[in-house]
């Protein structure tokens, strides 16, 4: 990256399909499904070129009508689709039906690991020419437990990009209820061992640090960003960013942290109003990617990606769709609410 | 009932045709309609059978396409159908405008009397096979209102139950305001104490008990537990159950009781998320009656049948699919607003 | 009428809630349904509305909210609704289940007998302005056997119009599948004998006055032209009109025809390709009121009428939308597919 | 206008297209939309007619299919069309994505200079025939600045109906951000200037008195009312109407005051549930005209127009459909969320 | 069987989802899709339940939230759920483009092999019992080539079945396109030779018996209805049955055949009106098995079938929902397109 | 363009929004529209780029929301928007109610003359840099009627683009009822006389040269091709294309044609099934131009554009979203009506 040039993105992730019923209905109660193509790279880089920054996704579609279709929703988007394959038959799909007030958002999984995504491996992919194009390179959690095949696709992208002095980003993503079992925690513990002596900017929780890697877990609890600060440290880390959600009485709140190995920013708790929560914290990790990108100062990133994530939790599906200047709109007049 | 087999269900009630427009919109706003099919005994058994029960419906539908359609949406719920009848051309009909804030929802029923449930007649049923085949019969007082065949059937079905050692359950839906006329009143509160005899659990209000019975009336203010425990008393009643509402400043508030002759229960209010709130009651008796059927505590019993009613106010359309793992979700962990 | 006005029209007739499912589907394969405000009158007076003459409806509606729904729709088509009153609860319904190829659309009725207009009787219209407002009256055979108050106001209607000198417009619209019982089509013969001799232009068929009506039965198959005309002698109609249809092989073909005392036209047999049915009578009978209204000649008239059913046959719904300026389209340059 | 008799209201201005994504969509996220037909005019007496007022539109529409359709519209929704005129070939649209939460509705207008109504002069109407019709003509500060043409034409009507007796009601409907220019502005100045002695009835607030104005800016600030008390004095108006909004936290709230040029009334803060806010402020202005039209004391009216407008941000869509049954509802019992 | 008794029906076979993009959009031309639940198996019981038969599936549906979608959906069908399994998380799913004239409709499939029904084994169903309670046993090829475990249980349940004395109905369902290598092909001709001599009823063609199973090739061109029933002798099978389409200027048209060991019967090529033709061919099996149940003659039986085929057609989705009164009157007035 | 590499094209041309009611409703039925983005030029390159050509638009936008969607509109199906500039507010837009048989499809206008696209000038444009980037500049008819500087820009693109050795396709587009004055046509005479010496390839029809041209008209009679091929000699073009449509009893049938000087190609007529035939002329003329791009002999380019352009008569919308495969299909096998 030259000098006063723009950095440029890139994420290796899975393209699902999402399917939502409407206006709150439940699967029993309708015929009607909403469709959209969605998945944690998909909502970063989407949102990314939404901030008029140039971002490419690395991903597997499969060679039919429907991966035509997905291909067709990237570039609508703003993807740069230009290293995305088309091989297999087969798209991971989820059903997100709608929750309201007391009832929760239910997401029902369909097939994932034998996903043209899920079944790609290292040699499918112009892997070079990828890391070589782009500035930063994204990385989700996801991909290390998803397949083996991911997991190695993964792993390789980051030491490749890393030694070719290229950002790595990575975001742990890790959900406890997904990976109960000791084996599977210790095969992904070890994954993400792997993978963490390359990143320079990781989103995640202390509860990660914690539960999945299990890291000097006795000084957590003493001084939590210290403690997160001494981890940056052992791992030569720039950024490390997050959210934290509140409920009291069905009113949320969200605030975002950025902790650096010196410094750290957080925002206050901002009132979340809520009509699509999933992609939210795509939207947060974009803001940060957009900060990071631009030499902002920790509290203008902060604030700027808490802002995005309040948006995207207002906005229908995982992608958030937001610019540069309906977030700044929201951080300079929150209580605006017509536009014309 | 046999010792240790589950408990079985029947409703004798009305399937109406409910209309509504989408996305809040008023009537003279749209040319599009979500058609569902409804009624308390609907409600009620529907949501029974997605506790695991076996309910059967005992009903009359047209002996056309229609009937056919709402046959095939009562077995999509679940719905035990086999003492269904089909004769007769015409179904109730309601279409249900969806308020928001401060706009209520309003409600227009179309003609009821002469549906084939209106005009159906004790002889059309297979009486003594239903009462044969469940073990609790639950009873809606519209029926009582509906027309005199249907109040004669209604009040028949409580006796012969009641003859056959079966528990019979009655829900007073008594609405003040479709009843103004006195010479109505006087016929409906002589129904009523007709069919209250044979009854072992009761839905209703205090409000029930002083303006339609007028029963013992200057008792009932000093102590009201105890009033409604006299009459539960003076009619051999084990149960009586039923919600409470407030509203303050647009905010809804919700609790349930519970009280026999000797104990009573309650829960706290809970605020409510309306996102549609017909047919919650029927969710709260749906959740009394699975207590009941199961031996649970007056306090369990009623903190899940208001957890059941909560939900059901944040479910589209009357009948409440919640299921047992659904109402448990909430009353464990209430703040999850994301399941997956 | 004085010279060099325009005529004109009313009609007394139900007004009917339609309920379409989308896209074909069944009843059973939907949650959805299209709602639109129909019936015989109302089809007739909003097409001649669009033809831009003065239209009148003589109706009742429910004194509810979806009474004031089907106002504002007959508004919308261009009814004037002076005369449309609003009392009673209840509307008459039907679904259409839309057919395709050889599967036929099957209407469902509800209700129709407990309806607003079903229940008006003849003093609660205001008839006589009604009648001094309209040159012409259109009385639906339906509501000879809607109920029996409906059939005394269609005949005491007739009587009054005719015996002020207003052009009466009667519509056979005989359906025997309806009236199989000989006792109910005894009275239905009476009801239409009645109203005859008050009548000046007839829609109908020859099988409305051999299996109806019973008149001559013999005459009627040696020269039905000739025939029919003996029968607008004895009753001194002017007009008798009607439409043909074919099917061969898939391909349904329409016919008009126009009989006077001394003349007749028809059309050829025209190929029809349809999308919705239903209405496409009462667009031809707008068409030969029309032609009568402006003194055309037969030919031209029968010719316009019968091009107006064949877009009625093109149109969704019943009530035909169709402007003049469409109809002679058609007729001018029947094979123009784009018009921009 | 003679005594006893309703007062009937014209109002001059736009009718618009308005485009909506469902469910909150942004433009990205669907490909259907749905339609409506507004404007502030339209609004006016869209609500007005719903009040039981006969209520005229002066405006041009298309000569086209879209003019019908909008015609067609305006009659349903009760409005009196006589003295609406179609030439041209154009319509002013707007797209509405609405927001939620903290993400604002975003409205984008499309070209209304060239639109029927922005081409149309004032001898294209029958200005005289509707200033004698109605009794109150109301018009839109919007007028003055769409195009010269229109506001010539508002501005003659303004003039021509004071002289034939005739209150006129103006809305200033200033938009600071639409009038950035200060060369625009001035002519914007001059034609309110030019306006205002004709006028009895005022939609307006301080601001527009300050800065639009710039009326004795500095007697404004130290007794607010009284600085618009002599403004009316100096004017010779009878009543200035207006709403404030405030927003905390999220939740959003209004009042209504009404001003005269001895007297002033203001209501509480009323929480607001806000579906769609676009055209609440017209439904205040129909209330406020309802109470002027019927004598009703300061207060009464202020908070009937002010219910009104709560209703309003709870209906989809600009044209306040409200009755005054519902608007009553409100005002005797706002805890009633269900009426059947 | 009893005799006297109706039959009862089973089928084997897999549910899918499948998703339609609304009226012949594309996939990338729509945000909406239609859902259905449906498959060869939910076909035929689903026809044959509306045909008044008891008719069970026996498939594995997933353990979540879809599963039981599924589960309701089979249901409303009439489909007795007793021996429905659920397991697993996925189901398996097909996109379908709606093609119009000479545009194809294309179906693009997603994962089915690690399905519920794909991966389920013989020891997950209860087969035994399933065997008892039906007749006649309905198997799809398609289950010979999804899995190999599906392919076990086909075939070990045709082995049962025919063990116990009850019919055994297998539908070759072979599509070359989808087995296109010469190793896949010959393990599914072995798998088709071991179901075979447990057979009593085949829906195939010709070209299943001479591309796929490679039977006596030379003797099929002479006589194939010879070389036909050369087959059924060799193998023991009463009633071999299947359709021809042809197309001719984009006209299509349909026939059926039915052909015993010693007889055979066809019906005139009728012409197709095509809505959706995916499931006809289930339609049309479910019309011949309807027939052999109730020991219709050949030609009554091929008639309807064809009939039922033919309707199928025309009714949107795969699910035949006809019933034999539909049927009936398509054979008996074929040119009726309106019923009421 | 060097040899053996795939040309590429770039087409100057309007957006529009064109707004369509579903299911063939008119205007006044429906409350929704289907969005969708077309124009010659969007239909014409994103067919190309469906076909795997680099494809470039060359036009305006506006820089508001609408642009911003056009914008992801564009992208998703695939055409290159590097030259895409977004200033003003308005689009132009149309109205598209479909027709269905006898009824035909009608198209309304609003205003595009304001639209960014009517007001941009040469100078807006990256001109230069467009042509450097395409091999081949496809140039509309309807720029040159649009607007002065849209004329004017059309004319300078073909005059640059010609004396840099770039191909210059034109196609005529001229529509003799829009321009009716002689005036107008006159002018228009003029442009496009203008341009077409730096034409290579032209879409249009005899008429086009005789009616607007008024070439040589007493030659045009005797041999309509070799008239034609004079024509192509004089202003030295290469390729002259277009279709004939007739209609027949309902039918319609297409024919393509394909003349150079010295040799003609033709398809015979084949039957259209016409489900929307908006933008299929762009099909054909796609279809053309990659015959052209890929020296395809005449015979082939002219059938394979003519099955693209029935392909699109089968496709809703105006842009053409086959592929090759799905053109070589309908060629080769055009009888297969379901492809999976």
């Amino acid at each position: 990256m030259k000098k006063g040039e723009k950095m440029k993105f890139g994420a290796f992730g899975e393209v699902m399909l999402r399917l939502t019923p409407p206006e709150h209905l439940m699967l029993e109660q309708t015929h009607t499904l909403r469709l959209a193509y969605t998945g944690t790279g998909v909502n970063l880089v989407g949102n990314l070129a939404h901030f008029d920054m140039e971002s490419y996704l690395l991903t597997a579609l499969p060679d039919n009508r429907l991966g035509s279709a997905a291909l067709a929703n990237l570039k609508s988007i703003g993807v740069e689709t230009k290293y995305v394959i088309q091989q297999e038959q087969h798209i991971g799909t989820y059903f997100a039906e709608m929750g309201y007030g007391v009832r929760p958002t239910e997401v029902t999984y369909q097939n994932r690991k034998h996903s043209s995504f899920g079944l790609s491996q290292e040699n499918d992919y112009e892997l070079q020419a990828f890391i070589e194009t782009v500035d930063l390179v994204h990385i989700c959690g996801i991909s290390l437990s998803l397949s083996d095949q991911c997991a190695e696709t993964a792993i390789s992208l980051a030491k490749k990009a890393h030694a070719q002095g290229k950002k790595v980003c990575f975001d742990f993503n890790f959900r406890p209820t997904l990976n109960q079992e000791q084996d599977q925690r210790n095969i992904l513990k070890q994954r993400y061992e792997e993978i963490l002596p390359y990143c320079t900017i990781l989103f995640g929780s202390i509860r990660d640090l914690t539960e999945l890697l299990e890291w000097r877990t006795s000084d957590s609890t003493k001084n939590p960003i210290a403690y997160i600060q001494s981890f940056l440290a052992y791992y030569d880390i720039e950024w490390f960013a997050g959210t934290k959600r509140t409920s009291h009485e069905g009113r949320k709140q969200l605030k975002g942290y950025l902790i650096t190995v010196t410094e750290d920013a957080e925002t206050p708790f901002y009132e979340l109003f809520v009509l699509d929560r999933i992609g939210a914290g795509d939207a947060f990790a974009a803001g940060i990617l957009l900060g990071y990108a631009e030499n902002w100062s920790l509290t203008r990133t902060v604030e700027f990606a808490t802002g995005n994530a309040r948006l995207a939790h207002a906005i229908q599906g995982d992608v958030p769709l937001t610019t540069r200047k309906q977030v700044q709109q929201l951080l300079d007049a929150p209580d605006v609410d017509l536009i014309r």
